[in-house]
């Protein structure tokens, strides 16, 4: 992070810090809060022309942004705010980006919920879903469904290493969806009698492509050999902004006593043995051609046709998030 | 199991009810056992004709039989010494008769071993294979490699939900083959630097499906999606003669608690809770065409042709392993 | 339908009855009256200020949606027409939307011919057509690249249950083309020598897909896999603006009399027999990926992208198409 | 025909008249009678020795092939009673060839029930199957079934121009069978809750290609994009011996009228109109890659290893069926 | 050509008879003389008002076009800038439109650099491209990777029958990259280590069709076949104007001596055979489903959602490039 | 070689010298000598009982096998014949091996032409051919379809780097067929109006795949994707025994001259530069799901059931060619 810079205010500085300092987290968290401590600079701001305002504000957008550059949700409120940053004089820059902000604070507490009936609408009465990790914006399109009346049956992948399937069987189950649990590997047999897999996203790139928990891929290649459709749940702010420049999302590699314990390991390879390698993506890569629709609280939308939703929403620029 | 057959030897007897109660038992060794006891059988034979040896062989076959009737192996050791008890006098049906059963004894007993020279040789030195549960089948492929000097990398699925994965990679680090251990859902991910698909099979069908451990099928479909070759190693003990009259496999449910503990089961739906089914399938099939080749003792053949194979050492008969 | 809203002129109201009552019937015929009902609101509007016009124009809107809300071109020529209503004086607003609703009539008018022209393009001279069922759009590309002086052959599908291919045949003949009429079940044959599939739709979803007659979906899919494209003619307004928010297109079950007479029941099954059911769907839904391209009259699109066109025309709201 | 060839007796000139005149007919029957013919020929031979035998056996064989050399049973029950000829004297060789013509017999009354039977083997409790027109050995298949106690659902395609669907339709409900009627181009959207497409065959060629009713290949190849196994029944009669040496099975066009009626045509075209062509053609050739199994009263086999039987039964000669 | 237009300045007629004449060549150079021009008619206008003004631009606009309409970034160039001349007097009319042809060369100017750090992103450490023809806009890819220290390794299809694969060759060979020549029929083999296939284009069509060099289809074809992405690199300026109205890109056929000598035509044909004919196409069009992504100065796009670009930086329209 | 073997005669070895020193070669010409060889060395054995015949005719075969051991037809032509060595007494063993080489070499002599006859009859007047590279067994399938009075059209791929495109070029015009010459990069676009590729074969695999010239297996690939039929022609002495035990046939890399001249290299990368590597593989492996048949002078087999031709020919065995 770099020195303080001049015009930004203690409140920005002070999100700047919860955000590296986890105390923020979470892709939804963090977007409200930078978009909340834009508003407070614009609001408070103590620029005294419009162009000292602007920059300002994008002083403060660099600021937040630099805190975890690799923050998909970051950058999207920066530059959702900032291209609302519209006017001549001081005064309408400042009402045209707090209401900006505003708008986007609004927009992404809604998002779930619009989301959810969006997704909902795909579904039909009696259908089965088959879930893949814990994802709240895919269980909201099964929670909308229910709410419309529709009955719906999960088949629910426990999702190793970390067994996140657990937490969304117990959430399907408090909704009273019947639940048939599985291991990863017992997928194709039961697409059988699925009519959609319904998964979310950590990110998604501009080229199509969905980056989420690791086994999404397979999952995904095999629901088109079976002829069931692949149904990927995501709000806006998950759409990765720096993939349109064709940057790759960088996959997470986790601790490997997440897939063995210690004594597992020393019961494979003795003490020390480098030869025995335990690798432990957190994500993988699924392309386009095997996802049937992206969807947000925008609409849905086929994958290949993101990059427009992305594009309208943070701009098509090239440069950094702050830049005009 | 029927009444004691006239003209059944207590030996075989004696067998049916080791295999029956499990005191022999796995694929080889029932096999060998069945071969075994008829070839007593006919050594011991107090038939008084030809006409009486050929009705107590197939007696006795029967009472094996039906100990097991669902175990693959045991029919095919049944119906290859039968198909070679020929003669026209009951000393050639003697002879005829135990020298088959020492030839398929014997050819049982080599055939990993040919079995693993003939599949090492679909390995090139420096290729990375992609292991899924544990087969010696498949490993004794590796093993001659090794053994030809051939370097060979292997990524090992660790196959829930009992982890076969972790005996098979203590073998490969047993021989110091370079290990990478990863989750099931890790699978396509790998798969880019992965040259072969190496599986076993717990039987391959008339149809050219392979039934092998529960998540064999995705990884194939995926395999097949990457350009990666499947390779199944099966001994044709495993070819599967009830299959050529069109019955599929049983597939095997197994104990939930393989998938989720008692505690973990609570703490997702409660202590009783019908609608939370957790399925537990050991087995999936295998389409012909997601697999390039089955390697077996008598050598690599296409899945679609393994049908030929089947007939020419068990018959092609359409009726009971015991009937001419 | 709710009561007559206040407002909302006699005219508009006189219109939705028509509609409602299929007096006005067919997708361009809906969309134009649409549209002049909304021009005469505004023309004639008794609203005193801005803003009473808006919520008339609002209310005249909605009038006329509720009288088909599952017609897909009737939201769209409202949206389209609303979408237009700028300005901030009454007598701006007036003229903006009688503008924006002539705009619309003027380019539904030549919609047809514009698609033609476009979709004439695409075919070579020599080009061999097959067509499903009776799409005077698709037939429009055909009848201009005639005008354009090429010559096309024309491989003509029955199209069960009602036969429309006849009526396609017919039109064909009259422009002279060449027309082999064959049975639905021989499409995959006559692929072999068929340039391009060409075929209308009946509404187009944000997703992609393609809702069309009976049929379509597995001859895309027989066309993609004998390595032949698949063009779809459709004018911009049978883009389903519901489908937007995920809904799924309602597939209409027609009268069983179309499919088998009375005596045809009688003689597969007696009187009355329930468990013999005759199900009769009009339409199915063709994925994107067995699909080339869609010809619009505003050019053509990957079936992908076709959600950016459906947006730019009537906007990408996700609420009702009176809303603002 | 040529003219009487000496030796051949008159009974079976008789039989090869009645097959050329269709007095006999159907590929059983035909079948049959050849055999039967061979038989007599055989028992009432003239022959003075073994050479003799063997020549007019040879010479009975061309009379009975040339009536009707496109019928694919005849020369297969040629070519395997011919094969069955042996022994050095003639009392060897009339006893070896009727007990060979016997057992064709006798093989070919039971196909049909040994077919099903092994056919219904790989239909489950509850499962639903697709027909498309009229096969008995498909039907043969859903028969056993029910008799092994399974409930049985069907899709019925009506198989345009000459729906034999209703055929299919009527035997089905005959059996108590759930029978859902549906037009040739409502089967992909049928297919996501079919278990199983099961069809018949016209004949089978040595390239693994089945020829059936015109629909089936389109059939086929969605069944495989829906990921829905496709079956195929056909007793070995029909293996297509030409197709050993590489002949294509030519497809019979037949008349225009089962298509349009005089008056459809007229309206469609006038009275006179070369150019409205059409085409009515009565079978069509699925690809072995479309096909997952063919079920024959001697097992099932993948439909590319299916040459070897029919090596097995007819032989791999390249020449003509009456050719040693 | 028409005769010279009234108010077009001798300096835009001048331009226009260079690109005529081929003087001006190449398509940057063209688009960036054309936008120059317009510029230059608008900065020297005599035009006294705004009407004559845009009128005069316009049969300038056309002027230029008609020299070479099949010139794909001639039409472009004209689009751009024309869509940027706005105002209401003549001064602003002078200005944007100046302001636009400007921006419009300043783009240009950095688009292949933009291009090729963008395409670069997509590249990691190590990775092995393979290539095809030669594009700069591609090798700035590989320039950018290696500008960002990534190492790359190429393998260089000779691309006959002009072997650009040589320049290709020398290219990353100055630049140190070590490079495995192959000929074009060894594509697939060395697939099996290639991590992208990366290519430029001739032009790109609104169907997202890939119009490049002959070889381009084949090989997307296997690289999806074998799993590895396919990368088109194009400036928009390769963006297909008229394809949006859905004609295709007319591939040119050149002579038959870049495929055979006269020596060779006479080794295998004699002197004069009309019927030993040589094809040689420049260029063939790959459909978008084998395209993974197409990389422009703009930022990355699937091949599908190209056609939205397309629209958004030269105009939606149908109509001719100089109409407004 | 090892040394001279006891019992084996000069003539044979004189044999083996010639073949060692490539006075004979060929496939066929190697195969003939060799079972000419062993037919000698029956003929004028010294051999004084069955068993001292019987190991002189194997130390025969072994001292030819060891003259080139990586040549298909060799081990082929010695198991072949080898496997007829039946009988008891010396005269018999020598009859009958003495019949089963001539019966080799007869079948060998007219393999070409049955094989031609056999792929004529795939062949229909009209149908368009595409040869890759040049081979005397696919041209035998064209030159019997024109005896057979059918027309046949080619399009000739030059097949780099040899160029033997022009061979087959020159003999297809020398039989009046109207020849179309293509570079191979333009391959699939004319395989739109092509019926069959017809490729010969260098050898085949037990899994099914074909090893023939670099570029058949990418065109393999490409004809699927283009819904063409793919057809192998190769006589049964290609097929390559060492496969049936897993063995991968080795790829000869040939000299690099054969891409570049040294005058193209200096051009490319300057006079010494390790890091360009020119490689120059001459053959690829195609594997069976994109071959549709193979045609053989046996008959014609899906690639998926040779390796049953090639047991039934020269044994399931998977010891040495000389081994019982």
């Amino acid at each position: 992070m770099t020195d303080d810079r001049v015009g930004v205010l203690p409140a920005v500085e002070s999100t700047a810090t919860d955000i590296a300092e986890m105390r923020i987290r979470g892709a939804a968290t963090i977007a409200d809060a930078a978009a909340e401590a834009l508003a407070t600079q614009a609001h408070q701001t103590q620029a005294e022309g419009p162009e000292a305002f602007r920059e300002d504000l994008r002083a403060a957008a660099q600021t937040l942004y630099e805190t975890r550059p690799t923050a998909v949700s970051l950058p999207n409120a920066l530059r959702y705010v900032l291209r609302g940053m519209t006017g001549e004089t001081l005064a309408e820059l400042q009402a045209s980006t707090i209401a900006r902000a505003e708008e986007f604070q609004r927009d992404l507490a809604q998002a779930q919920t619009k989301l959810g009936e969006i997704g909902a609408n795909r579904l039909r009465d009696g259908d089965v879903v088959m879930t893949h990790c814990h994802s709240t914006d895919a269980l909201a399109c099964v929670e909308a469904a229910l709410e419309d009346g529709k009955e719906i049956e999960a088949i629910v992948k426990e999702t190793r290493p970390r067994k996140q399937g657990h937490i969304a069987a117990r959430q399907l189950r408090e909704w009273g969806v019947p639940v048939t649990l599985i291991v990863d590997n017992a997928a194709r047999r039961y697409l059988d009698r699925t009519d959609h897999v319904l998964v979310g996203a950590d990110s998604i790139a501009a080229d199509g492509s969905v980056v989420n928990k690791i086994g999404t891929s397979g999952l995904a290649v095999t629901a088109r050999e079976r002829g069931v459709a692949v149904m990927v749940a995501a709000q806006t702010i998950k759409l990765h902004p720096d993939t349109m420049t064709g940057h790759t999302v960088e996959i997470e590699m986790r601790d490997e006593t997440e897939v063995v314990s210690k004594a597992e390991r020393a019961e494979i390879a003795g003490d020390i043995d480098e030869e025995l390698r335990v690798e432990n993506p957190a994500f993988d890569v699924t392309p386009p051609r095997h996802v049937d629709a992206i969807v947000t609280e925008r609409g849905q939308f086929p994958p290949e046709s993101i990059v427009v939703l992305m594009r309208e929403l943070f701009g098509g620029s090239t440069g950094e998030p702050w830049e005009p």
